[in-house]
């Protein structure tokens, strides 16, 4: 099989796993805007293309996908994300499957707002959302919540621009400098945590094949960017249900929040998440999960198919390369 | 030769590129406070130590040199190194070489005005500093410098907690918060640029054997982490005549700026720079410059040879493991 990783930027240590476990004969093609995207240097062949609001942009990866005889496209960042699923059907007509939701579930997935209203559409628990001042300091007048609250840009990625407001004040003041805001229910206290899982859903069946669960291991043992795995059934069941309205067409990324007994769903990103690498460590292969799919079949689910307690921890690598662009792709091919 | 590398961290990547390097039948053994230290599972033996200010943690480290039989120990952390420099004699007393600088030369390192008062005494090209609020605002009104000035802690650790202040109320306002603070100023404009060279001081002669400088990529390119190598007989000149007063011993990674045409000694970090893996990438082997020395010889001086416009670009890469101490000590060992 023969894929195309669009944006690839850092994400080296990805391509490697990929690259491990792809069938024999298969060919790894990798695109980014800037030739100093380290994980460029771990493809078979690599693009250095327009950025992806340049109006050839799609021509172009189309135009790869025809020479490469590629079998299936994704991308590793989230504004590109819209843009493969507008253009799933030119991508279908070359026999490319586009590895992101169906263009209805990628608009959710980037507007905040409107993924919670859906959520609560289709009773799956969420944090409470408001999507005014007016509304979030009614919430806190009739006792439904109190500060602090939580807000976030409608439409971010991660959790730029995430912060506490700790009164009135400070809330008027959030949502006049950016009328865009959402305001959340803090989600904290004894007992809750964060975790987020990294999903498979097949191309076929269109419910999730694997899913793998991790949390943050307590930031006071040395430092940030270390997780650990562990299994919950309950929480399984509850991304096989709240999934199920939704159209998600591959790999995904999902946050969720634990709190007072139940699981929350945060937010998705339907996109490989930066620590797909430690599901991968613990045994969840992603890519054989593809390449099932590519050769038409659907997966078997194995929810939880991996060992507790597995941790990753986060480490600086580096790709050194010449500074011409033309030398800086013909080296270093590890 | 056997290594002793003292709080290993996150420094996985350099622990290759020292074992690639290491002659045959070397050692590399490395402590860290935490078993979820990524580094530590690049070495061939590895031991979990209390925190650096444990009554204990000295003889620790010199039981483990005296086990291991070590010939050299040095540490990626910043508040090890004073600890190394004024223990050396009993590691001596072991026949281990402390790649670290001797006292008076550590001391300097880790408080930015006495370095700046020691600089100009030597008539060493280092930014204006000022020590308290009130010198600042003396050099400020007798034109000697004009807002914006740079503060940042006396005693701290690479950027953290410098930042720019515009105004005299926010320089009031910056030293009530901390009076222990300095103000330098801002080393920016047209043509002006940061820079940062790792150089290795040989242990026997005490002069550069070894200098790579390199500057930062512009961040507009696919942002920042990127670094490019170059090279300027002016700056190895002035790198060789500012390191003369010192006693440094081994690897350092010093940063520079250069403006209107000069260069100017910013900081001394005394030990393996995060960027080492870029000087190794560009054919810079500190490694083997340690094991002359460590063999009684002293190196001949390559200053500046290596490739000019090498680029390194960073990326995440893990390591996994199972949660348990032990078990996390059994496993991957690549």
């Amino acid at each position: 099989m023969n894929y195309l990783m669009c944006s690839v930027g850092r994400r080296g240590e990805l391509m490697k796993d990929f690259r491990q476990s792809m069938e024999a004969g298969s060919r790894l093609i990798a695109t980014d805007n800037s030739p100093y995207a380290p994980a460029l240097y771990y493809a078979d062949a690599q693009y250095i293309v327009p950025r992806i609001d340049a109006p050839e942009y799609m021509d172009i990866l189309l135009e790869i996908c025809r020479k490469e005889q590629i079998n299936a496209v994704t991308t590793f960042i989230d504004p590109e994300i819209m843009l493969l699923a507008r253009n799933r059907d030119r991508f279908a007509t070359l026999g490319v499957e586009v590895l992101a939701p169906y263009t209805e579930t990628a608009e959710l997935c980037f507007d905040k707002y409107e993924m919670f209203k859906f959520l609560r559409q289709h009773g799956i628990r969420t944090p409470m959302t408001w999507g005014t001042c007016e509304e979030a300091l009614e919430a806190v007048r009739s006792g439904e919540v109190s500060f602090p609250l939580f807000v976030k840009p409608r439409r971010g990625s991660g959790s730029v621009g995430a912060r506490k407001v700790e009164s009135e004040e400070a809330l008027h003041a959030a949502f006049s400098a950016d009328p865009s805001l959402i305001a959340q229910e803090m989600m904290t206290g004894e007992g809750c945590f964060d975790l987020d899982a990294d999903i498979y859903v097949d191309t076929v069946s269109h419910a999730p094949a694997a899913i793998f669960a991790k949390r943050k291991i307590s930031t006071t043992i040395g430092g940030a960017n270390k997780t650990i795995s562990f299994k919950d059934e309950t929480l399984f069941a509850f991304i096989r249900e709240a999934l199920k309205p939704f159209r998600f067409n591959g790999p995904i990324d999902a946050d969720f929040f634990y709190k007072n007994g139940e699981y929350y769903l945060s937010e998705v990103n339907p996109r490989f998440g930066g620590a797909y690498l430690h599901a991968y460590g613990a045994g969840v292969d992603f890519i054989k999960l593809i390449e099932n799919n590519l050769h038409g079949r659907e997966n078997v689910p194995a929810i939880g198919d991996y060992e507790e307690d597995v941790v990753m921890m986060m480490y600086d690598s580096v790709v050194i390369g010449k500074k011409t662009d033309q030398e800086l792709l013909e080296v270093l091919k590890k």
